[in-house]
């Protein structure tokens, strides 16, 4: 499962909107066939497997990082070519959570006398496909929030100026995790600052499926010639109804109304909005206000906080507006996945404890 | 040589204001004698180590971390010791800087024929008396400055309190932190708000030299009853002269004048009067202004980060009051010694680049 995992990992910029899942088939320690999902409309993992066992797949077990499909939707049925292919067992990580394959790919090979095993290093599984995961039981996407700060958790000067906190190795990550994402999400105020592209640049020869822009920009505030605006990547933007989308400035990207609250935009709505138009995992690269918001409002479910080792002073901007406390024991607190160090500086993945 | 430093560092605690200095004497690979410095007013290094030999260092070799001593002070010199037992060649370290002593070990060693080797693991050995080198050589101490924060770069909520940023296991390092420095230092602003009692707790049955608590109080405004004043363990007061010290707060402990500059104490000048009263490494552990001021002032040789995975938000009080910067260009870089994981919390250890 190990290795089907691995291979999984490897449609990690492609698959969307679909999970990332590999499949090794085996006789015993003995690997006869493996394959993994690399793009929508292309054959999934099982179907590589399958094609490279051949004959071989007779009798052996199926290890698949996900829960085989019993429908058909632009490919015919794992289940069935599992099946077909005379299998005798399959080894299956973490159940489909999607409502028309719950369960009914299991269902579909244990009725043909296969045995099925589920549950194999499950977590990783859910890990490596959480925004999959999240947007269909949660019907919101997975929030990543990246932000680069100085040692004194700063993000830019008074004036605005915000280039260069990270290093070289700081600013390449980031576009791995921009690439991995269904969408990249910022705010109006970050637009006007900094007019920001929120593209991917990967080193040549790596394939990515561009992630979405989608801007919230209640006001239709954004500047014409905006880059968010250049229609180079499908964009989204997300305002209030009360404006009408009659303005050239839109002529490139797609609008959509999400509804008002308090005088903010519903950021939950805004969530399930993404989550209806297939979006899985959130990148956000948005101004402190807006990160902010997002966290207060419970929608923040990863942090991803690159730290450089400058101090630029207690003028400069601040990482995240929130509430004031009056009390320690209200402090958010957050859980460490993992730390690294890039370059000079230092990642942290954090997220909320609830 | 690396044995040597090991031994030096188990006086880490304790030699204070006198270097850790430790001493191997061998024959080829044979140890025959160990010893290090433990506590001023006791033996030097040189005599444990000659002593545990006897006889057999005739003709061997003697490690040392620091130039043997040449001159008469609480005990006779190392040198003389080292030349009476015979030995044929000695190595060394760090030289040492203090001017009684400064390459006369040297000297004697070699007019007595011994053949002398200097500056194996020289960087290992200043490094070890950092604060040493720093008062003898820059008539100043070893600042090191000390700060707990949140995710977001805050020190304590806009009321000040400040309690359980770090865990369990960054407070108890905090303490061996401050075991082996000279002297505590804050200031009045961080008394009044805190009374904190800046003493050293260490598991039971391991020793140290008490450090001395050094408050900075320019105009005497430290309450009555405050734990700085309680005379538990030696205490400076810094202070301004146009405040006379005729007053029953400060009956305990003993007051030193340090001249004002634009309003505002003079650093420079108590770092110099610090560096005087034989404070090697400084041990700063005081809030966002101090701090802030020893910084800008250049005066600050390293920082000691806690970070604890939490967020306080943008009304939280901030890591260090600094001048506003109006270019990316003038930001204060910091090199990373050393990164670790202290329970949940993480400690980054930090120098000013030059």
């Amino acid at each position: 499962m190990a290795h089907a995992l691995r291979l999984a990992e490897r449609g990690l910029y492609t698959t969307h909107p679909n999970p990332r899942v590999g499949c090794v088939i085996a006789h015993g320690e003995q690997v006869v066939g493996t394959g993994f999902h690399r793009r929508a409309g292309e054959p999934h993992a099982e179907v590589f497997a399958l094609r490279e066992a051949g004959e071989k797949a007779q009798g052996a077990t199926a290890y698949v990082t996900l829960e085989p499909c019993a429908h058909h939707g632009r490919t015919p049925p794992c289940a069935d070519a599992l099946i077909a292919a005379g299998v005798s067992r399959v080894v299956i990580a973490a159940e489909d959570p999607f409502p028309q394959v719950a369960g009914r790919g299991i269902g579909k090979l244990r009725d043909a006398g296969i045995t099925v095993e589920a549950g194999l290093m499950r977590d990783a599984a859910r890990e490596l496909n959480i925004g999959f995961f999240s947007r269909i039981e949660r019907g919101r996407p997975w929030v990543r929030v990246k932000l680069a700060m100085s040692l004194d958790g700063r993000t830019a000067l008074a004036n605005g100026e915000s280039k260069w906190i990270s290093g070289e190795a700081a600013r390449a990550d980031v576009q791995r995790w921009r690439a991995r994402s269904s969408a990249i999400f910022t705010g109006s105020g970050t637009v006007i600052a900094d007019n920001p592209r929120l593209t991917v640049r990967l080193p040549e020869g790596e394939a990515f499926t561009p992630p979405w822009r989608v801007l919230l920009d209640n006001r239709l505030r954004t500047p014409s010639g905006s880059h968010v605006l250049d229609g180079s990547v499908p964009t989204l933007v997300l305002h209030n109804e009360q404006y009408a989308p009659v303005d050239p400035r839109f002529q490139a990207v797609e609008l959509a109304v999400v509804a008002e609250q308090g005088g903010a935009m519903d950021l939950h709505a805004a969530m399930a909005e993404l989550a209806r138009r297939h979006v899985s995992e959130l990148h956000v690269e948005a101004g402190p206000s807006l990160c902010g918001s997002l966290f207060a409002a419970g929608l923040v479910d990863e942090l991803l906080l690159y730290i450089a080792p400058v101090l630029l002073g207690d003028s400069a901007r601040p990482l995240l507006g929130l509430p004031s406390l009056n009390d320690m024991a209200e402090r958010w607190k957050l859980r460490t996945l993992d730390r690294r160090v890039l370059g000079d500086d230092l990642r942290l993945q954090l997220r909320p404890t609830t």
